[in-house]
């Protein structure tokens, strides 16, 4: 596996495998890998000749007050697993190396974040696509890998992606979870073991809505039933937003016949 | 010379062209042809394998009470300059091809825009790095080809694929110019008889301004004696700005050193 620092080095490396006219699949992340970065890795091998993957915890993706300082990060580790896992080339540029001047140009996404961490996050998604649209022109990959467990994030950069036609298809893969249902994210390290035992809840109560929505279109019933589920499976959660909304728009549920999406957020600060 | 219309038959060329190695020069333009364009097209014919053009005039980048309407058109002609002069892809997309959707994501331009264009065209530069994203990444061009007498342009698109590192090489391409010295402008068939004469006073004060400059650095001095050259040549002018800045900042001018920049513009709109 090769490791590079330096976006020549990126530029050379990609050049010599479109003349061998190789794909590439791209696996783009901000490190601590976990099972769901390696089932996103899997597919990319299983789709393309050579896999990259990129490690960059992007500063512009993180608001004042979030935990970009506290991010968790283990590149010793990180490297061990892609280099396990048939990674081909893993870029961890610093943040000089992909901002290394300001902008002339910013991006600033539109539709589909008008809730959830659209809402909750101001800037969030400018800053995931921003580091998007440079990765994608450094790696200029066939295919781009995505974890569902991010729904909005994947319905912006699908939405950014056929905006500006970049040539690049986008694979959503789907969650990765642990034994009781919570969803792998490097994140949930930040959880006290009573956070974490509590957390399954989580994934409880999306199971228990679908259920209820084979019975019921009653969205403000289906909501209250399953707050009060949680309310009464924890001690304490915080819990920023519970809602249910149309895939990929992210307005409220018109059709119910196309892909609705109940999510749960606690809270992405680092407890004090 | 092939002419395509559509995203997914243009995507087919490409792909063919990547297949056999070759590389792409591209020369993004709104029609109209002229020896500017020609001069593009013959330095992207030198230094690339296959010369793409694209004929597009593009609604993003003009304002409410601006020519979009009147912008002088002619295909017929366009399509013999183009093979004549040994352009292999001539792409002409409609305004449905090009914007089949809402954005969801939106490029703004924030630096090098305070003045000239950038202050009397509100969103003309958004629209410009819109629509050329969008043609870099279905064109996927090795080198692509601007000329130099849109200089606000031209600083504002290299700023632009700087930011977001898109895989080609931008190369400015000296104005064209009249016998008198007028620069070679779609745009000029808007003048009358006696404008079109006058506006020979453009070039004249342009090489006045250069003597100047090369005996003082007093900036106010050289604006006022070009400001009072041109009145006295003219009869009247529609003259919207006459000033000197730094490129590619289009800032004040503080280095002397550096590349100044002195344009003239008259107005864009079609007279009534």
């Amino acid at each position: 596996m090769k490791i590079i620092r330096s976006r020549e080095m990126l530029a050379a490396e990609i050049k010599g495998y479109q003349k061998k006219q190789q794909s590439i699949g791209f696996v783009p992340t901000m490190g601590y890998l976990h099972e769901g970065h390696l089932a996103l890795v899997a597919a990319a091998k299983q789709e393309n000749e050579i896999v990259v993957m990129s490690i960059f915890v992007n500063p512009a993706q993180f608001g004042p007050n979030e935990d970009l300082e506290s991010y968790p990060r283990d590149e010793v580790h990180d490297r061990k697993l892609a280099e396990a896992n048939g990674v081909d080339l893993l870029f961890i540029p610093s943040v000089e190396v992909m901002y290394p001047e300001n902008l002339t140009a910013e991006i600033h996404v539109k539709q589909r974040i008008s809730v959830l961490d659209g809402a909750a996050r101001p800037g969030h998604f400018d800053g995931v696509v921003t580091v998007l649209a440079k990765l994608f022109h450094l790696v200029q990959p066939t295919n781009a890998y995505f974890g569902q467990k991010d729904a909005q994030q994947v319905a912006v950069v699908e939405g950014f992606v056929a905006d500006y036609f970049f040539p690049v298809t986008i694979r959503v893969i789907p969650t990765v979870r642990e034994q009781d249902g919570l969803a792998k994210s490097s994140r949930n390290v930040y959880l006290t073991a009573q956070e974490r035992k509590e957390a399954a809840v989580i994934h409880e109560a999306l199971v228990k809505a679908r259920e209820q929505l084979s019975k019921t279109r009653d969205r403000e019933a289906i909501l209250a039933n399953i707050r009060s589920f949680i309310d009464k499976q924890t001690t304490h959660h915080g819990m920023v937003y519970l809602d249910m909304y149309q895939y990929p728009s992210f307005e409220a549920v018109t059709d119910w016949m196309i892909r609705l999406l109940l999510p749960f957020v606690y809270n992405i600060r680092r407890p004090d």
